[in-house]
């Protein structure tokens, strides 16, 4: 018999099939995991036997709380997945704040920290509050550092995964050049991983967003900065230099002498970016505003322009400008030559719109859809992303679960010790 | 135990394990498979057993010709593959030829035929050409249709591999009313497929060309049209409408006007091909050597025009011409902003270049590179196709036998009937 087939390997896998129905089913009988698993019940007992005594299972109502029903007779015990058996961190440290969440093995957020960072000044400063504040956030959710299983970071730019070490990231100065997951491990001995901001949020759209139902998908963030995720056939398209998705670089501005093109460098932002970025959209709006002498929104925009804040623009648009409304419509045309280029090349089911510009709402993603219609050859889904601002700590929970469910819940661990 | 795990499962594995070592290794004793394969000899001998009654492994000394060598006492019998248990027939259906090739199990192609289809008029007169090649390579081979296990047919444009039919070819007016697959079913009842060229044409680059090593890659046909074959993982991206890869469509070019945008059509050429096709770069470099009065660019570009033939252009470069060396510069900018996205969204390892235009060589891949760098964060590496205009018919060839291996030489067909 090859190695890997034997019979303790299928006892172990049964252990992870008795587990995958108690996490999705809920509490549950051994009668229904029998029916739920399609196992003989001698199998489904000795599966909850290796359960519980990894203390990944337990009886329903050993838990204060649980049940309440009045049964007559002996009831048949109720079995249930210890979510609480261990808990994951989730952070999103960007340009404007740091959000990090505390989770259990379900993924129910037990407790979130969040923190305003514009006023940090250097990658140092953003370090030591990223340290505090996952102090806070685990002290707020009662659970020891030693309980955290697996934690994951998102930041802007570009990641090395494998060190854990962000090499590229210009929204943030100095933040570049700091060890993060290093520095995190004096506070957590888990694994700890670092990822692209936008890969995050790609993983949190799939599993709590709008794409629960996609598998190949384009999750485009649209804020100051303008990048992408990518999922093919459920998996994140992460490149060869950890580099995918650079959808901000794209050139697709007018050529410029006879040299052509704008030179793309590391530390600058990309050429779509200054088109199409909320700081773009606020010095369009301000340059017709005072082209078409439209004091009103010339005002509005003074006041946006120090927030990167688009919203008021497309408020003015909603509201009937039709100065407002011909640079949302300029804004949108842009915009779709950027994700023509991904529809071209990768074809996706669903496109995802999250980011700060985002949520200017359906108004604009319709204009958006408007345009794209003229430049690609079929037509993918949009979407906007439903998450807001969490989408990236979310991401990083979902990486953090996945990490324990490879490392703890798989057939390789559990029921490894016996 | 779990369906599917039974030990009648791992002997057909085994089966498969075998057979694999044999297609790999060749010709081989029971002793040097045990060794290869880690199974015990008398699983190997139950596999072989299996593999010769059902036509898939004989003695290798039984095939006239084999051997040779003299041995002394009884010689321990030599298992070979039978590669000509069965063929495959990969065609490829283009605007300027079909080109078809009948292939054994092992890959070796036994015949092939090649017509120019510049003189047909519309799909009807390119269906009877298909037709009467694939009589006519089937008879070279000494192939009856009948022992043609799959086939598979390239084309340009958009296809539905489901039904097996041409949704859009502009390059061939006509052909996308064609019901391919149907019609070549007068010939042939084994499986047959249809495919996008390009999407063919990096199946080949990975099979037996330039990126067997490569996981992660982007085929870009450079010709009168301009597509590319996305590889990810190891795995074909074909999009959810089978439409990825369609870099052609992208529009780099300049704004025209307030509303900007070139519209996309599914029936003409994109904007990008228009830009750096073979025909814009003959249109090019014709307007050029008229501004500049140079007599003999002009007058090769003339004589090239009616093939869409662009070698003589990167002749006068190669032989110093400066104004072509500029023409062949401004190209190579042109292109390396296309294949930027490309990098950008997808950060490849490899991008492979073939097409009629990359016979140009060595000198235009450096010129490319060198635009490249300055548009994108990280670098792939470059390189030309070895293959020639025949990737296309090797990669249906590929795509048929991966066809044959999932329906054939797989635990679920080997040894089912024991």
């Amino acid at each position: 018999m090859p190695a890997g087939t034997g019979p303790h390997v299928l006892r172990r896998i049964n252990v992870v099939t008795v587990l995958t129905a108690l996490r999705e089913g809920g509490p549950q009988r051994v009668a229904d995991l029998v029916t739920a698993t399609g196992l003989s019940r001698p199998a489904v007992s000795r599966a909850i036997d290796t359960l519980r005594a990894e203390g990944w299972a337990e009886d329903a109502d050993q838990r204060s709380g649980a049940g309440g029903e009045i049964r007559v007779g002996r009831p048949a015990a109720v079995i249930r997945f210890r979510s609480e058996a261990g808990h994951v961190l989730g952070a999103d440290v960007g340009p404007h704040k740091i959000l990090a969440m505390v989770s259990d093995l379900a993924g129910n957020v037990i407790a979130e920290r969040r923190e305003d960072t514009h006023r940090l000044r250097g990658g140092e400063e953003v370090l030591r509050a990223l340290l505090r504040i996952t102090t806070d956030v685990l002290a707020e959710a009662g659970v020891p550092a030693g309980d955290v299983l697996s934690a994951a970071i998102g930041s802007p730019g570009l990641v090395d995964t494998k060190t854990g070490t962000v090499t590229l990231a210009p929204s943030i100065p100095g933040w570049a050049s700091i060890p993060v997951a290093a520095e995190l491990r004096s506070l957590l001995a888990c694994p700890l991983s670092v990822h692209n901001d936008v890969n995050l949020a790609v993983l949190a759209e799939r599993w709590r967003g709008t794409a629960t139902e996609a598998d190949d998908l384009v999750f485009v963030q649209w804020g100051a900065r303008v990048g992408a995720g990518i999922m093919i056939d459920g998996r994140l398209l992460r490149g060869t230099n950890a580099a995918a998705g650079e959808i901000g670089f794209l050139d697709l501005a007018e050529h410029r002498g006879p040299d052509g093109p704008h030179i793309v460098t590391r530390d600058t932002m990309g050429p779509f970016e200054r088109q199409v970025g909320a700081s773009a959209i606020i010095e369009l709006a301000l340059a017709e505003a005072e082209r078409q002498g439209d004091a009103r929104l010339r005002e509005l925009m003074l006041r946006a322009r120090p927030h990167d804040d688009v919203a008021a623009l497309f408020d003015a648009a909603s509201a009937g400008s039709a100065l407002a409304e011909s640079i949302v419509d300029q804004i949108a045309a842009r915009f779709a030559r950027g994700l023509a280029a991904a529809c071209l090349l990768l074809d996706p089911e669903l496109i995802v719109i999250g980011g700060g510009v985002s949520r200017a709402g359906a108004r604009l993603l319709t204009v958006v859809e408007r345009h794209l219609r003229r430049r690609t050859l079929v037509r993918p889904r949009l979407a906007l992303s439903s998450l807001g601002d969490t989408a990236v700590a979310l991401g990083a929970t979902r990486s953090a679960l996945d990490d324990v469910e490879r490392r703890h819940l798989s057939p390789d661990a559990l029921g490894a010790s016996r």
